[in-house]
C-alpha cells in the first residue's frame, strides 16, 4: 500500500445548518478539516496508506480531530499532542448571489507554535513515497515555515516525490512574505498545484484575460501562466484547478495539467453546489492518487477533475467518494441515476 | 368511494439528512414505503378507499409501518401480523454529478416469507374495483410469486381491473427468472406500467435509440416499444414514464400512454429534484386515479405526469400532493408562485 | 442616526424544516416576522435607528417576538403589551413546480384589536424622519385602519416622509374594501411601493401584456401602470418589484423606480431561491435606505433590487445582509466566490 | 370491538425541545392533542373502536390533526371540516423547582364556533356504547355547551354510558359559569372523573386538609369529597387522580375510585417525569377501558393508575403504552429492566 | 430604571446536545456567555437597565454575541469592536457520577488584549448606580487588570456601589497572582460574592470542616470564613453560594449573606440539574437586584438563592426566570405544578 | 502496548431521540455496537491495542461500522468483508416505571453466516495476549459456534488468556442449546463474566434469595453461585455485575470478583441512568484492563465497577470514559463537580 505523508493543520470547522447565516444559528455542525488533512482523507479513502502529521492539544477537542481522521482511515500515529488550542474556522454557506463566508480563528494553534526539531522526519518518512504540503502550512508562522523546510529537504534526500498546493491565504501573510518563503520551498517541489489566483498572489504571475468574478476561463491564458511558472521553478508538473463562478449555487469546474510545455485539459463540469469548501484539496489528492497509480497525464487530470467535481456535492471538507464513483463520472456518466 | 387494493411490501426507509453521505450520518430519517404502498397512499390522498395488503412483524417497528399508512388514510385492516422482520432500505440522496444510492436490506422479511392461502382474496376484494401490484412483489420469493398469482386470478374472476408496474429490480432476481414469472402474470394484467429499462430487462424489448444515461428521449422509440409490447400481451393500455437524467439534481420528466396503436404524450417537465424515489409509483397511482375517474387518455397521461412531476419536489416516497395541485400544474401553471 | 418608524403586525412564523410538507412535519422552525417588522429589521441592520410599533400579548410568546426584534437591533420601546393572541402563520416551502404555501392564523391578534388613541404618535415620531406602513396594517381591521390614518396624518403634520407598500392580501379584505380604505390613505403617501398584482387588485390598474404565472416582464407595461398610478395619487415616487416566476426554485427578480414620468430599471437577477418570503419587504426597506442616504434614482433602484435579490438566499423573513454585500452585488459581482 | 365516542377539541401543541424555555426556542415540536382526543387515542391504542368528534379547519393544519389521530388508530370519519382556525397551545417543560408552563391560543377555533345541529348524534352514536367528554368542551363557548347537552341527552336516550372529566380551566370560564353549566350536564353523567382542584373550583367541594402545592395526600379527605359529590349528583362512580407534587421532576401519583360509599385506592407511584401533560386524560381513558372490560373496582383503579403512571414517562400528550405494559406494572414490576 | 454596568468577557459557548460527550458530537449548541454578561442578562430580565461593557471582534461571530445580549434586553451600546478573536469555551454536561467538563479557548481574545484608556468610564457610568465585575476579568491579562482598576476607581469616585464575584479560575492565573491583583482591587469593593473555594484559593481563607467533594455544608465554618474575610477588607456585605454536590445530576444549593458579624442563610434547595453553569452568576445578579430593590438581608439572600436555584433548571448560562417565578419559589412553592 | 482480540458481531443500533417511543419517532440515532465490539472500544480508549474480529457486508453500511470502530481507535484490519447484511437492533429508552425496549433484527447477518476456516486465528493472535468473546457469538449460529471453538483452542494453544461474558440472549437460542454449546467452550475460559440471570439461564445455577425485578442484592447468594460455578469449570476468576433495578431511571450498580473461594465486592453506586445498554460490556472491558494492568482483585473489581458505573451516564453502547475519570470515581469522588 503506497504511503503518503501530509503535513499541516487540522481545525475544528463550525458551520450553521443548511443556508442559515451566522447571525441566525443556534447550532453549529462540527467537523474537522484542513487543506492537507483533506488530502490525507481522500488518499486513505482511495485505499492508500495516508498519514497526517500535525500537533493538536492534549484535550478532548484535539482528540476529536484525531478521531475524525481515524474514522476515515488516516494514520494518526505521528500526530504530536500539546500546545494551547486547536484552530477553528466558521463557514457560512452561500447561495445564489450570496457568497459563502469563512471566518478564521486559527491563530495561536498548537501547530502554529511548533519549532524545528519537534518532528522526526526521518522516522515519519519511513516507507513513504510522497510528501504533500500546501502554502498554508508555512504561512502559519516562522516555526511552521522552518519545519516545512526541514521536511522538504529530508523528503528530497530520501527520494520522496514532493507536491505543494500554493493555497495563498491573504489573512495569514502578505503577498511579499508569501513570495519570499514559498520561493525558498519551490526548488524542492516536484508537482505544483494552484489556481489562477494563487500564482498571481504569490509569484505575480497572472492569467491575463481572465476575470474570476465573471467566471471566464481562457485555456491559452492558463497555458501561458503554467509556462512562465515552469520557467521559474524546476517543477516536473503543474496542475491548475479552473473554477468558473456563475453563482454561489452553480460553478463550472475543470482542471489542467502541464508538463514539458504541453497542457492537458479535463472536461468542464457544471456543478450544482452542495459544499465547495475543500474542492481544491480533493483535486490535489486525486492528482496524487492518479500519479502514484501510473495514470498518464490526460487520465490524471481527468481523474482529478472528476473526483473534485464530485466533492462539490458533499457536505463538509472531506471528499468521501469512491474510486468507482470517480471512474463512472470520468467515463462520461453524469446522469445521477439512482444506484440500487 | 372507489376501492383499490394494493399488494406488496412495506419497508422501513432510512436516509441521512439532506445531502449527507451514509458514512457521515449519525442520524437517519425513518419513514416507511414500498412500491405498492406508495400507490396506496397516493390513492387515499386523492380521496379513494385504498387498502394495502401485506404482512409485517407483530413488533413495534411493524406497527410503525401500519401507523404511517393509517396516518395518510390507507385502510390497513387486511394487513397480517407475524414473521421475523420488516424489510429496510437505506437511501443516500445524490446531488449534481453524484448519484443517489439505495442499499436494500429486505431479504427474509415477513412478506417475503408468505405462503399461498395466507390471504383471503375473496374477502379482500369485496367492494373493490381495482387491483394493483408491481414486479417487485413476485420477485421477493416463490411464496409471493404464488400469492400474486392467486390474487390476479381472483381479481379477474371478480371483475376487477388489474394494473402492474414492471419495476424490475436486478438485486432481487435475474432477468431470466423475472421474464419467466412475469410472463405468467401478464395475461391477467389490464394496464401495464413500465419505464424503458423494465421492458428491456424483463422482456428484452428495447427502446432503440435511447441512452438513459445521456437522458435522450425519443418518442418514436417509445412508441415502437409499446407496440411490440402490446403485441405480446393482451394489455388494454400501456403507460411509460420517461425520465431524462441531466444530473442527480435536474431531470426531465414526462409520460406516455398507449392504447390501440395510438400514443399520448404528456408535456415534458424540467424538475429540480428534492427526492426522486417513488416518482414512478406516484405516476402509476395517478394513472389509476385518472382511469377510475373516467379521464380520456390524453388527460390521464397529463394527470399522471403532472402528479409524478410534483412528487420529485417532496421528501421521502409518498406523493403527498392534492388533486388541486396536480390540476393547477396540468393547467400549465408551473410558476411556483406562493399560495396564500 | 436616521430614525424610521414602522407600524404593523409581527407574527409567529412556523415552517417545516427544509422541503417537508405540513403533513410530514413533527417539528416547526419558529421565527417572527411581518411586512413592516421585516422593513424595520432591514433598516436596523443597515445601521439606521429603526423602531417598530405594534401591540403584542403580555405573555412569553409575545416577548419572543420582541426579543427577536431586539436581537437584530430594532427599537422595541414603543411596543404595547396586551390583547389576546399573537398572530401566526404557517409557511411550507415549495420547490420546482410545487408552489410555496402560506396559511394565515392572524385573526383576533392583539394588534388587530387596537383602537384609535392607543398609540401616542406625537411621542413616537419624535426625532423620526420617515414613517412606513403597508396595506396589510389597515386590512387587519377597522381599528388598525383608523390608527393608520391617525399615524399618516400626524406623520405628514410633523414633516416625515411616508412610504407605503400596497401589499394586498385577499384573505384579509375584499378588493372593494381595500380600494376604499387605501384610497383614503394614499394622499398622505410620498413613496408608494407595489408589485403588478397589487395595483390591479387594489386600484384596478393593470399591467397589460404581463402574465405573472408565465413570468413575462414587459417594461413598457410597467411604465404605463406607474404613469396611470401617478396620475391618480400625488406620489413623489413609485417603486415596483418585478418577479418572473420560472418555478418555485428559480425566479427572475428586478425593480423599477418611477419619478416624474421617468422610469429607472435595475438589472434583472436570476435567483436560485432559498426562501422568497419577505422579498418585497426587503426591497422596500432598501429603497427607504437608499432614499434616506441620498442615492439618485438609478442607484436607489439598483440598491433595492440587489438587497432584495440577496434576501431570496436567506432563510425566514428577515433580510440579514450587510451594506457591503449589497454593494458588491450592485457592482456586478454575482459570482458567489467564497469570502474568506 | 367496543365503540367509544369522544367529543371535544383537538389542538396543535407546540413545545420547545427538551428543557428549553419559550424565549430560547427557535424550533418547536408540533403534535396534536386535547383532553378528549387523548382519551380516544388511548382507547384506540388499547384496541377499542374509538371515534373522535370535533370540527377542524379545511386547511392543511387541520388535516395534520386528523392524520395524527388516524396514525394512532382513531376513527376520524365524523370530524367536520370548516371554521377559521385550529386552536393551539404552547407548552414549556419544567424541571426541578421550575414549573411547566402552558399558554393557550385556542379562542375562535373551529370547534369553539359550532352550533347546535351541526353534528348528527344519532348517526355518530350508532353501535357505540360509551360517550366521553370533559369540562373543557362546554367551556369553549355557548355553542359547544349546547352541543354537549345535545350529545349527553342523545347518549342517555340511546343507552350509552356517559363519562365526564371535570377538567376545570380557569382561563376558559369563571368558576360561577362552570358551576352553572356543568350542573346542568351532571345529571346525564354516569362516571365522573376529577382531581381535587376541579371539585373545589367547579362545585365548591373541597378536599380539606390537602395542600396540593405541598403534595400532601389525605385518603380520608378524598373520601369525604367523593361522598359529598355523590350526594349532589347521581353518579354511578367517581374517580379521582391524586397527584403529589414534589417538584416539576418528581411526583407521586395514584388514583381513587368511589362507588356506593366505598373507596378503592390504587398503589402510589413515585414518578420521574418525562412529560406530565395528558396524565389525567390517560387515567380517564384507562378507567373507561377497565370498566368496559368488566374489571372490578379495585382492578379498575389499579389499571387506571398504572396506565397513567406510565403516561408520565412519555413525551407529548398521547399515552402510547400497551396493555401488556400496564399489566406488568400493575403486577408490581416497576423495575424498568430492559425488555429484549 | 436602575442602571447597572457589568464589565468582562463574553464568549461563544459550544456544547454537545443532551448528555453526549465531546467525542460523540457532530453538532454543537452555540450560545454566548460570560460571568459578568450572565449577570447583565439577569438584571435586564428583571427589568433593570443593564449595560455590558466588553470588546468583541468586528466580525459576524462578534456580532452574534452582541445580538444575543440585545435579544435579552442588555444595553450593548458601550461594547467596543475590534481585536482578533472572540473567546470560546466548550461544555460537556455531566450526569450521575460523571462530572461536567469545561474546556476553555479564551486566550488572545479581543477583551484580553485591551489597554488602559480604551473605555471612557466617565461616560459609561453616566446615570449608573452599580458596577459589577468578577475575578475573571483581571485574570485575563495585565491589560484587563489595569482597566478593571480604572473602572473601580472611577466607580467609587462617582459614588456607584461596586460588587465583585471572586470567581477564581486556576487555568487563567496562579493563586499567587490572583491574590496579589485581587488584593489591590478589594478596597474598592462594597459587596463581595464568593464560594468556599474562591476564598481559599485567592486569599487562603479556608472554610474548615467542609469537603466540597463530599457535599458537606457547615454553617459555622462559613460564618468563620466570612468573619475573617470581613476583617481583611472593608466590605459592606459578603455573600456565599453554598453548593452540596451529591452528583452531577443532583445538588444541594443555598446561600449566605453576611453583614456586621451577622449571617443570614437561605433555605436549602435540592436541585435536579438541567444545567448548572452560570449558577453562581445568577446568584450574584439576584443579590444585586435585591439590594437595589431595598430588600432586607434575609429577603435578599432568599431571593438570590431562589433565583439561582431556578437557574439550575435552565439550559445554557443565562438565567431566564421572571421575578414572579422567583417569588413563587421564595414563598415556598417548589411543587412545579403546571402554570396554565 | 498490550494487544487484545475481541470476536463477535457489530450491529447498527437505531434509537429514537431522548425518551420518544418507537411509534413517535421520525428520526433514529444511528450508532454501531455489539457486546464484544463495545469491549474492544473500551480497551482501545484505555490505551490498549484492541482488535475487533468480525465480518461485515462490503457495502457502505458495513463501512460505517468499521469507521465507527476506527474512530475510537480499534484495529479493524482483521475484519472480513462480505455477506448479505449487517445486523441491526432498535432501542427505545425507558424512564421511570417504563422499561427500555430492545428489538433485534440480527438474523442472517454476515457474521452469523461465517464458516470454520474463514478467519486465520494464528495470524490474528500474533502479538496478542488476551482473547475475549461472549455467549452471544456462538448463539448466532452453528458457524459462529464452530469458529468460536476454533478461536479458543488456538488462543489457549498460543498462551493467550481467554475471557467470556456469558451474555445469554433468549431470542437467539434456547437455554438447552446455550447450556450445551457453552459447556463445550467453558474449559478454555480463564475468566468468566456473568450476571445473576446468565448463570441461571445457561447453567441452571441460581442465586437464591434474589429477585432481580425487586432489585434486591444478596452478597451471600452471589458468593454461593460463584462457588458452585467455580466447581463446575476450571475458571481462574469469576466476575459478576450486580444490578439493583429501582426503576428505568435509577439503578444500583456494583460488581463482585471471585477467586479461590474468596469474593471481592466493589462499592455500590446509585446511578441516575442516561443509557444503560452496554453497561455489562464496559464492566468486562474494565476488568480485562485491570487484570492486564496487574491490579489486585479488590482494585480490579473496584475499577470495573467504577468504569461501568460511569457507562450508565453515557449515550449509546460505547463506554467513552478516561482512566482518569474512572480513578477519580474509584477514589471516592462521585460529586460530579465541574471539571474546568
Amino acid at each position: 500500500m503506497k504511503r503518503v505523508i501530509c503535513f499541516g493543520e487540522i481545525m475544528l470547522r463550525l458551520n450553521p445548518k443548511g443556508y442559515l447565516r451566522f447571525t441566525q444559528a443556534t447550532e453549529l455542525e462540527a467537523s474537522y478539516s484542513g487543506a492537507e488533512a483533506n488530502v490525507a482523507v481522500s488518499l486513505a479513502n482511495f485505499g492508500f496508506n495516508a498519514a497526517f502529521v500535525t500537533k493538536v492539544p492534549a484535550h478532548d477537542i484535539g482528540q476529536c480531530a484525531i478521531n475524525d481522521l481515524r474514522r476515515f482511515g488516516v494514520d494518526t500515529a505521528e500526530i504530536l499532542r500539546g500546545g494551547e488550542r486547536l484552530g477553528a474556522y466558521y463557514v457560512e454557506k452561500g447561495a445564489s448571489q450570496r457568497a459563502s463566508k469563512v471566518i478564521y480563528d486559527r491563530a495561536y494553534s498548537a501547530i502554529a507554535g511548533i519549532k524545528p526539531g519537534e518532528f522526526n522526519w526521518e522516522k515519519i518518512f519511513n516507507e513513504a513515497c510522497w510528501f504533500h504540503f500546501t502554502g498554508i502550512t508555512p504561512a502559519l508562522g516562522d516555526g511552521t515555515a522552518a519545519v516545512t523546510m526541514e521536511a522538504v529537504k529530508k523528503a528530497k534526500e530520501l527520494g520522496l516525490t514532493v507536491s505543494c498546493d500554493l493555497n495563498y491565504r491573504k489573512n495569514l501573510w502578505s503577498k511579499e512574505k508569501a513570495g519570499k518563503v514559498m520561493s525558498e520551498l519551490m526548488p524542492y517541489v516536484d508537482i505544483c498545484i494552484a489556481n489562477e489566483e494563487d500564482t498571481a498572489d504569490v509569484f505575480s504571475i497572472k492569467a491575463e484575460g481572465t476575470d474570476i468574478d465573471k467566471g471566464q476561463l481562457d485555456k491559452d491564458a492558463y497555458c501561458s501562466v503554467a509556462t512562465r511558472f515552469a520557467e521559474k521553478w524546476p517543477f516536473k508538473k503543474i496542475a491548475f484547478t479552473l473554477r468558473g463562478s456563475i453563482s454561489a449555487s452553480d460553478n463550472e469546474w475543470s482542471g489542467m495539467l502541464y508538463e514539458n510545455g504541453k497542457t492537458y485539459f479535463s472536461p468542464v463540469y457544471n456543478v450544482h453546489i452542495v459544499d465547495r469548501v475543500g474542492g481544491g484539496d480533493s483535486f490535489g489528492a486525486a492528482l496524487i492518487y492518479a500519479q502514484l497509480s501510473g495514470y498518464d497525464n490526460q487520465k490524471s487530470i481527468n481523474f482529478a477533475a472528476a473526483a473534485s467535481c464530485l466533492k462539490h456535492s458533499i457536505e463538509h471538507d472531506f471528499n468521501l467518494v469512491s474510486i468507482d464513483e470517480v471512474e463512472t463520472l470520468m467515463a462520461g456518466n453524469a446522469s445521477g441515476r439512482v444506484q440500487r
